[in-house]
């Protein structure tokens, strides 16, 4: 039960086994800073997602630089990020089921700052069941102003659901939330602007306003009446991302190591970095990632194991078996799902191995 | 660092959290004594791929119905698979870099039937690097016989990729392989035969012809000169063998159980499956996955804890906030890979849970 060895500081990198992720620090760092510094600029408070990196020292590196709290998605993420420390964690999941509310009242138990979500009377009735006035729970009210997922349909709606929350003795209400369709911020700010309206018609206070996204985040202050904004992916960056213009391909700092193990054919090349390394998340492109040292080359297919190379368009040299080369994958959360650890480095030396301690924390 | 709770073997999987991958007992067995009958009915020696399951315990149910020896892809994966009894072990990868060269010299100096596959000469130079005559390691030739992903692309290749490893005195050419194309045994028999001509011709003798695959699975009698078959997706099956015809969708294994959490709209359910845990794996279809219980409802995306449904053409009851759900998934496989154990149950009740031992194990 040996699994897969654990690279060492120190090492360089061009001698890791693959397929492997990997995160150059200063690029981090330099994402980390820059976004940190539009939100201070625009007087926004930061609430980075833990879903792109699922790791506790990352998200202290968040803090550092001057974030406030972190987003979860899952009970048992934020439960592994209070064990680190973590007190202002929000949910943004409708939280379900007797077992679930247990285990999210023993953690609003030892935190001070928890905070979830609902869209539903039938999801803050479930809450109310399990807190009291005792030790009441944080719920914010989750507005689908255009994204298309969850969230209250209309302004009326929100307050509506708002004033089920007050009318509850264990519940809280502590303000409204949305994950937008990317460049809407009109739609946004009208949505809010409403609901924020009929919430002072009926006294009732709205301490935080809470937009997201990374694709759009520079565009975060154009939403005035947000008090905070939260994004995951601009930690890592990704191709996508590039694409969206919120980055240029230079600022990803995720690569995923690979080598190539087979050249079947002149134009074809095949890597061993397949679907779990990569995942197959298109997110639009035709392509499972973008080859670092190859952009001419096309990976056109995944299996699980292996990746399929089109190298029909590259002119010059083409790869040969046993050379290693980097992916810029498509979507970067995603394949922190996959590994049990994220090595990292500078100048191509391996700095630290931190596990992805909320890795595969489904609910 | 509590983590995700294990379910207990009595438990109704009706009682249990979600999203919650599980296995039908009674529709594995039969999955695999049906495929056991096929194959020993034609004298085809059957090979299961545990990358299906990468559970020691379903290998061992494999082996007791009469397969010989398994298949893995890497080998990590191996490694689990010999720690748990297992001699007779498949690798089809080509291995390169010295790292990985020595743990499979660790693997070979511990368990008696340890093949490898190659399709170049620069991995048949790497293996040879690696073994002697002292305790030397089978392998076998991997061709591509229309599949398009690793091979050798023709017989004439095959039989030189052949000689060189019979020259290397640490390497025992032990036969051919292919991962053919569905539904192409004729090119796989033409590929076979004529490699056979040539390697007998030259008096070099090739005790194993593998071929591989479940979609066209009860197809592998046609490879007339195969001595046995390889498979994996058999063992649970999914939406996409379904669609093939190689079984029904009552012959899915695996469900994946999940809660509907919103209900945003009158034609929208949110489910919390979403790609961490049905992945993103479209194979051909524009959907993500069936739901059992709602078969006009489409999952039209995923993001990573949320399935988005469209309900417009569920005529009659449509489902509910916190209702469970059982999705077949498009593939099974890749599942397995995301979850750390897996529930099994007969008639609704859990009869075990097995940790999958061997996820995440990409080299």
């Amino acid at each position: 039960m040996m699994g897969l060895p654990r690279p060492k500081p120190g090492q360089p990198i061009s001698e890791l086994s693959t397929p492997l992720p990997m995160i150059d620090e200063r690029k981090l760092v330099t994402n980390i800073e820059r976004v940190q510094a539009y939100m201070d600029s625009h007087g926004l408070a930061f609430r980075p997602h833990i879903k792109t990196h699922k790791i506790p020292a990352i998200a202290s590196q968040q803090a550092k630089a001057g974030a406030k709290g972190i987003n979860c998605q899952k009970i048992t993420e934020a439960e592994i990020f209070a064990d680190a420390g973590f007190e202002d964690l929000l949910i943004t999941f409708n939280i379900l089921g007797s077992e679930k509310l247990e285990r999210l009242a023993a953690l609003n138990a030892r935190i001070s700052g928890l905070k979830v979500v609902a869209d539903s009377e039938m999801t803050v009735r479930g809450l109310s069941s399990a807190f009291s006035e005792i030790r009441p729970l944080s719920v914010l009210v989750e507005c689908d102003t255009g994204g298309g997922r969850c969230g209250v349909q209309s302004p009326e709606s929100a307050v509506a659901l708002a004033e089920a929350i007050v009318a509850v003795p264990g519940l809280i209400f502590a303000g409204i939330l949305t994950y937008p369709k990317a460049d809407t911020e009109e739609a946004v700010e009208a949505f809010f602007a409403a609901t924020l309206a009929g919430l002072a018609a009926r006294g009732i206070p709205c301490p935080i306003v809470s937009n997201g996204g990374t694709p759009s985040l520079f565009s975060a202050h154009k939403v005035t009446s947000a008090t905070e904004h939260r994004a995951g992916t601009y930690v890592y960056n990704d191709r996508a991302m590039a694409r969206s213009g919120h980055c240029s391909l230079d600022d990803c700092a995720m690569h995923i190591l690979a080598t190539v193990v087979s050249r079947p054919t002149e134009d074809r090349a095949i890597l061993d970095a397949g679907s779990k390394a990569l995942t197959s998340d298109l997110l639009g492109f035709s392509d499972y990632g973008l080859i670092f040292e190859y952009p001419d080359a096309v990976i056109t297919g995944l299996s699980e194991e292996h990746g399929t190379v089109d190298l029909s368009k590259v002119t010059g040299r083409r790869p040969e078996i046993g050379e290693k080369v980097r992916i810029i994958p498509n979507h970067t959360c995603v394949v922190s799902n996959l590994f049990d650890v994220m090595t990292f480095h500078r100048d191509g030396i391996v700095t630290r191995v931190e596990d992805i301690a909320a890795r595969g924390l489904v609910w």
